[in-house]
């Protein structure tokens, strides 16, 4: 069994995670991505540059490289990919392909952060209002409903990228006129914690679900996170998880408030921080080649020690003799 | 022969390095930081938890570290603690201790961005016009001699913390009283450039000189660069250590204008990119062995080759039973 992964970029442990498990099955890793000297190229068994996600050229790409390279499954490491993709799936499967992705209306209700809260709202699950009208901000602030300090944020942001802190009505009068791609909300101060998923492809349950406190952020991601086990946040997901439907491995982000969990965030593909659940034997990979082997996964839940710290750090790589730009080469 | 790294941070590759080549002459590296997840402490031979470098009690700390296992030198990796340490290079020294850090005066001034352009400037080399005081800056606007955007940062920072690009008047004068901690630059629109040199302790010669293009930067960290050899780049650096005289590891960076290469930043210690030239075979850990040693470095200059690209990534470790911060324990 082959599997292809699109867009790796840095998520170089994640590959060589594939890369040992998929060695178990006399499996092969593929790895795409647009820029030759995306790092994690460089650890899969084989890498193809492929032209970006945007270029019209990209599915027809991706479908030659699939033949190419006998693939059973691909899955995607970045959010815009996810909606290509999820609008592709069922012309993948016809030539038996497996796209690990969640529904499109899914993917794109998590990539909105207004659509998400207005979804968890609906059906009654703790999350951060979320303004898209300045005027009903304006208006929540003067009966008292909210209150500076206010964060402002690009509706389909990631990696902490034009985040901004509001102190008085003044500086919240700049984005009067620039609204339409921003979301603005309480500052939630308030312990932030990450829950990693695995929903089964087959059963459509939660058979992993590690849950972990963010220690340290750094360029938006975790740097440092301490593993933990709450029967709370346990249940909050367990009820998220039935009422989105995800599918494969999924990532949430919390905040523990004075008032319980709230959802702040969800990432319908692997978090940048699954590491340290793998590291503690969590390991979703092994449920992905399961899936694609129609295996269906056992509950594996809470199986895992308390207290135990994950810390990020850099490695380096010389690399030499890239493949060219796709734009440069037919397949 | 066993050397102390202090605040040793994030750079478990640079302790790695030390760690491999000080097994060579049967040596030891002891890592210390004052945060017991840092992930570096966890890849030396040794580690101490130690206090904050601003702690009244650091150096006293060190002190024992150093007898406990019987350190020949040291060296931290931090600018604030540069200033620190080269406070205290004689007492040390009398307890047979190298600390390898550049005079006082040459430290306090790489530092300080304004210090650091004055001096140049006053030596005839070319470095960016750099400002602490704004009706300085509205003059040298109104007759020209200096355009928009502007760059705004702190005198004395680093990791492109708080670095703010202002456009107009409007936006300059909100600085206007807030200066004193700032300064205020013309934005340099050129190719970035870092150069690794290792000056000899003893004959205070640039050993080693590694010139690298910056293609990417991340969180104020060069994240991908390239291998170059650059005869003007390289004269300029001679010319400043001429100039200014540092010793052992130092990190220059310049940018490529119309007009020629100016420089930006020095830091007098390993800087953040410098594995790449470690990876090329520039290898500062072996001189500095070599240098405690008694050992005089020759010229190794330009041993390397052009354009191979060096990535970062990350690496992630699961760490348990974590030495108590030092607060709670006597040496």
């Amino acid at each position: 069994m082959n599997i292809l992964i699109s867009s790796v970029g840095r998520r170089v442990k994640l590959v060589e995670a594939f890369r040992s498990e998929l060695q178990k099955v006399n499996g092969k890793v593929i790895a795409v991505d647009c820029d030759s000297t995306a790092p994690a190229l460089h650890f899969a068994d084989v890498y193809e540059v492929v032209p970006r996600i945007d270029d019209l050229r990209y599915i027809d790409y991706l479908k030659k490289v699939c033949k190419k390279y006998k693939i059973t499954g691909i899955l995607s490491l970045i959010d815009p990919e996810l909606s290509l993709l999820a609008n592709y799936v069922e012309e993948f499967e016809k030539e038996g392909i497996y796209v690990i992705v969640s529904d499109k209306q899914i993917v794109e209700t998590c990539f909105d952060k207004y659509s998400t809260s207005q979804i968890l709202g609906s059906h009654g699950l703790p999350c951060i209002p979320t303004y898209i009208n300045i005027e009903e901000v304006i208006c929540d602030l003067t009966v008292g409903k909210l209150e500076f300090p206010l964060i402002i944020k690009p509706r389909k942001g990631s990696a902490s990228i034009g985040i901004n802190k509001v102190y008085t009505m003044e500086e919240l009068l700049i984005y009067k006129n620039e609204t339409e791609e921003l979301v603005i909300q309480p500052f939630v101060n308030g312990q932030e914690y990450g829950v990693d998923c695995y929903i089964d492809i087959f059963s459509r349950k939660p058979v992993n679900m590690f849950m972990k406190k963010k220690i340290m952020m750094r360029a938006g991601e975790t740097d440092k996170s301490i593993s933990v086990r709450d029967n709370d946040l346990k249940q909050l997901i367990e009820r998220l998880v039935y009422v989105l439907n995800p599918l494969g491995p999924i990532d949430i982000d919390c905040f523990l408030t004075k008032g319980g969990f709230v959802i702040s965030e969800i990432n319908p593909r692997f978090g940048g921080g699954y590491l340290h659940a793998h590291l503690q034997g969590q390991n979703f990979v092994k449920n992905i080649i399961n899936n694609l082997s129609g295996v269906t996964n056992q509950l594996q839940n809470n199986e895992y020690e308390e207290d135990l710290i994950m810390v990020k750090y850099e490695d380096v790589k010389l690399i030499k003799n890239v493949l060219p730009q796709a734009s440069e080469v037919s397949l």
